[in-house]
């Protein structure tokens, strides 16, 4: 029954647009990232087109970048996202709100708390991204000189769920009976203490607020790694990935929805987004066009920074306007190199026009009319590449606009997708059932 | 000109009454504390009384008492500040929204982050209630067997201070050019790299989030040890306290204006506001029926406890319905004990009722028609008692209402209390000057 299954959506939103160059887009707003009038505006659209969630990745330091590029980049500052996400959510009252938060340099008690409260407030839109934190900048806003090494970050990492999931399940979901006759509040009965002391965390409990409509917000996971593949498999609901293409993206499908099946647990109660970006044309042309207009934006020299790094050989004294010449071998990663040469050659761009790819966006993308990108969607979803996406906006409002009103209607015609939200939480529209207590059991 | 000065007036809002019994009232909403519904209706009624601002405290653990009190408090769970204040920041224009953060049990970068994050979403409406935590059951959420001893909790507080503060100065207030022309984002002549490293903190920056808009949100403090005194006056915009008396409040006001005076900052940019509570009748007979009749709903046997604490003597095998008997001297708090004993006298209180005063609320009030709430308020603002009030409410929707549609009008036709707002900003309502950024000069 492939072709009954539908695709869930999500925005990734934070920034608004991954692409360097986006703010500088005619008819854009260079401030779009940080202005929540515009964002109020954004997360409206995309509830009127039925997304299931408005995704908001997250660092604890401004960009790793170099100073030069990092003064061209519209995303050096942004909201914080319970902040931002708690604002959004009271001005919505349908899409999922999803809050990257850190296992690695923030607490358990405050975690479980912060999801618990925007999921009441957001009558059960709430998702967690858990991320162990990619910049290793961050560390050093924490008091610490290094980042946690890898591995420890994840074992951190998994102990922490558990920690959030135990503070989460500290009230029976009927706990509060609030009698006025008799004075009584809440059952005590019905009130459980963790007193967690683990590996690296030691956290007594209860959760002073109530458990969350949702049971348990929504976890996604981004880890790529085999720990970060296997931590998604155990604990993820959502797994958000970078995929590079479809077979890619099938051999990552197949690879953590058996490891999901391997733990005993329904394959279907996973899903796997890849992030795409989407750039719609009335025509084929017309969207490479943009897509063209929207790389030439990006400043030379941020791009020739990226391109000497994913070739491992510094490119700045190359003829910008030439091809790109032979590279020698180097010690950069093979993969990444080869891909770069592949994409120069695929698509004849010349030294600048790589250049500016690199500098902007260069992963999955989908470049066409809206009949293109749904039958690429369409593609991987019955070819069981993914369940979904997690789209990218190439530059607001107008990317934004023009997937919701080309796009989305025609994966709404071939039965794709939702015309209207079945149900009222975040797990509701994903399709993922309400985990029961491990405390107490079901009234 | 003392005449000529206005009252500041928030509303403590966490939980919505302080008094046990309030969720038990007459027409009361038992879960006030926990609906964002009926908070949203109670923050646009503030609102459109002018209040400065919504003041929402909060603790990192539930309620330090026996789960025989606690199961019938109407305050075990709450929501978070952070979550809570950014959805009422989408839902009001005007009012200030202060959340209270620890800095004992938690982190400078986020802290100042998500203070910069509420206050660029709010407008400029944001305010810090820094504490350093006073419930030592928190300890155990954050993997710590003890609470931090106090003078080191202050000392680190202190810092802390000094953290966020230089953080949400990393960037110039015109450092973000969006010159879409030249592609420039940022000036990186305007950015600032805090690199701190001090006794409890290491905290490199820059933060990821441009310069608040009031500058530096307001800063509010309760300490009340010298200690908690001292970094009032040093760090405060805003002192809420706990006074018992318009001789105490006197006292303490004199105190720590004095104490900001020595440092050589002007005494009128440092607000002190009591909590007051405060029960509005049409007629003095009536305000006094309805405390009363609140008193009445707080659980004998939880006052019983409170008034044993209070007379550091158990009363439990005393005639509930006599007057208190003669009490000997214990290693009760004296001035603690002499309190409770003249109350019982001096309203002739039996057992009981004293019991249900010290259970549900017994701080400082002001109980009559809006002519005598006016008239005290009038007084402790005349005679330097205090800058306005924290206003607690007795039960909700019904003390809010009374007080706005009532005690306000009759503040605004005395001509101490605006009767719209006349600023934008937090800062702008409590009259307090926008910070300079110490790493840049204004542009
Ligand atoms: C699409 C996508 C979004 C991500 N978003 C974030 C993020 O917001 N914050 C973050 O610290 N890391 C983010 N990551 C990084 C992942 O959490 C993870 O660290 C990274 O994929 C490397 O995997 P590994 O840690 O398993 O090696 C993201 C990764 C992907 C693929
Ligand atoms: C009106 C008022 C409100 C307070 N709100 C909080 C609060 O929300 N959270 C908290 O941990 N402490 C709160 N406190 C406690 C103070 O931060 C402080 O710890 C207490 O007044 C004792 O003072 P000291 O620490 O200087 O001895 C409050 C105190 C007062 C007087």
């Amino acid at each position: 029954m492939t072709s009954s299954r539908q695709l869930h959506l999500g925005a990734f939103m934070r920034p608004v647009s991954l692409h360097t160059g986006a703010w500088r887009y005619p008819g854009a707003f260079p401030d779009a990232n940080f202005n929540f009038a515009h964002l109020k505006r954004f997360v409206q659209t995309l509830e009127a087109a039925c997304f299931d969630a408005f995704f908001m990745a997250d660092h604890l330091a401004v960009l790793n970048m170099p100073v030069d590029a990092l003064k061209r980049s519209h995303t050096a500052t942004s909201f914080e996202p319970f902040t931002l996400l708690s604002a959004l959510a009271a001005v919505t009252e349908r899409i999922g709100l999803v809050a990257t938060a850190s296992t690695t340099f923030d607490e358990p008690y405050h975690i479980a708390r912060r999801f618990a409260s925007l999921d009441h407030l957001s009558n059960g839109r709430a998702g967690w991204n858990l991320v162990t934190t990619s910049n290793p900048d961050a560390a050093r806003n924490f008091g610490r000189d290094e980042h946690l090494e890898h591995d420890e970050r994840y074992r951190r990492a998994r102990e922490f769920y558990d920690v959030v999931t135990g503070l989460w399940d500290s009230w029976a979901d009927d706990a509060f009976v609030r009698d006025v006759e008799s004075g009584l509040y809440f059952d005590p009965e019905k009130l459980h203490v963790l007193a967690h002391k683990g590996e690296y965390l030691s956290v007594r409990g209860p959760l002073n607020i109530a458990r969350p409509v949702q049971g348990w917000p929504v976890v996604v996971q981004a880890g790529s790694s085999e720990a970060g593949k296997q931590v998604a498999a155990e604990t993820a609901d959502v797994v958000f990935t970078a995929q590079s293409s479809l077979e890619a993206g099938k051999r990552f499908y197949g690879d953590v929805k058996e490891r999901r099946e391997r733990l005993g647990r329904p394959r279907n109660h996973l899903k796997i987004l890849p992030g795409v970006f989407v750039v719609v044309g009335d025509s084929r042309s017309e969207a490479q066009d943009k897509r063209a207009k929207l790389d030439a934006l990006v400043h030379y020299e941020s791009g020739v920074s990226s391109l000497s790094i994913a070739l491992g050989h510094d490119v700045s004294s190359f003829d910008p306007d030439g091809p790109l010449p032979e590279i020698p071998e180097t010690n950069a990663s093979r993969s990444s190199r080869e891909r770069v040469i592949e994409l120069a050659r695929s698509e004849k761009l010349t030294v600048r026009q790589l250049a500016q790819r690199l500098g902007g966006y260069s992963g999955l993308q989908m470049i066409g009319t809206a009949r293109d990108i749904a039958d690429e969607m369409q593609q991987w979803l019955e070819e069981e590449g993914s369940d979904g996406f997690n789209v990218m906006f190439p530059f607001l409002p107008e990317g934004l606009d023009d997937f919701a009103r080309k796009v989305v209607p025609e994966l709404q015609r071939r039965g794709l997708f939702r015309r209207a939200y079945e149900g009222t939480t975040l797990r509701d529209h994903l399709g993922l059932p309400r985990p029961g207590n491990r405390f107490f059991k079901s009234p």
